[in-house]
């Protein structure tokens, strides 16, 4: 029923994928979201800074979530909770038709001071298409109980 | 048009808001995004590790973005383009029914050493309810286009 702090160890990784980015849904995403011109259509893309129609890293960003939940993370007793992101790049433009795919890797594990039952696990997430570019990368630290004792 | 890089200075202030948080589009966010308990109904988020039904941060993250866009940033010329995240914390779960605003302090502003038309602003967001609780804070590097000589 899902993993505990005591069953992860750094350089451990995780995968999933691939989803594909589907143009109308990045322009509905944007629409609701991140209404700026390189996101909403070809047309408005053209004249922007961009060039072309591009996803909003925020998209990215929750598909790359999605994927974490579908394999890219460990699966742990009780859900994942982020504690926090250190950082995220967005080094390439995801465009319509881009295949994506995500890895992970603990880079970091050390116990909670304020909370005994609970360890912090650093992850690094790298998301890739299907070319081997990478377009997203993200370190979050997320909490993660123990085993109970008893 | 749009505002350039010698258009703004540091301490600059901007808000946007507030908009709610509905537990419809809460859920619906969850299930195509982050598919975790404590995301998806009450009933499930009651047994994890939150105990009670909760937004995704990546939503969170998303609607601050909308917020970032209807005037909690700078209207730059050319659109808003993210280089990269610093950081985002989520120090209060967004519940149904939460109404968010964001405001936005540019930190810092430097050129950019690679590209010389453009500079980059440092902007700390700060995403909170009706009541002042802070429920999420980024700090995004962002690239601003300088004011064009001729």
């Amino acid at each position: 029923m899902g993993l505990h702090f005591d069953d992860l160890f750094v350089g451990q990784t995780f995968s999933a994928g691939p989803v594909t980015m589907e143009r109308d849904r990045i322009i509905s995403f944007a629409r609701e979201f991140d209404p700026q011109p390189m996101h909403l259509s070809e047309e408005q893309a053209e004249a922007s800074i961009s060039g072309k129609l591009i996803a909003s890293g925020w998209h990215t960003a929750s598909v790359t979530m999605r994927l974490l939940v579908d394999g890219a993370s460990p699966k742990l007793a009780g859900g994942s909770v982020g504690a926090g992101i250190e950082g995220i790049t967005w080094p390439v433009p995801v465009v319509p038709g881009d295949v994506l795919s995500a890895t992970s890797e603990i880079i970091e594990l050390r116990e909670s001071r304020s909370r005994p039952g609970r360890g912090l696990m650093k992850l690094k997430t790298t998301t890739t298409r299907a070319d081997g570019t990478i377009v997203q990368t993200i370190t979050a630290v997320i909490m993660v109980p123990k085993r109970p004792l008893i």
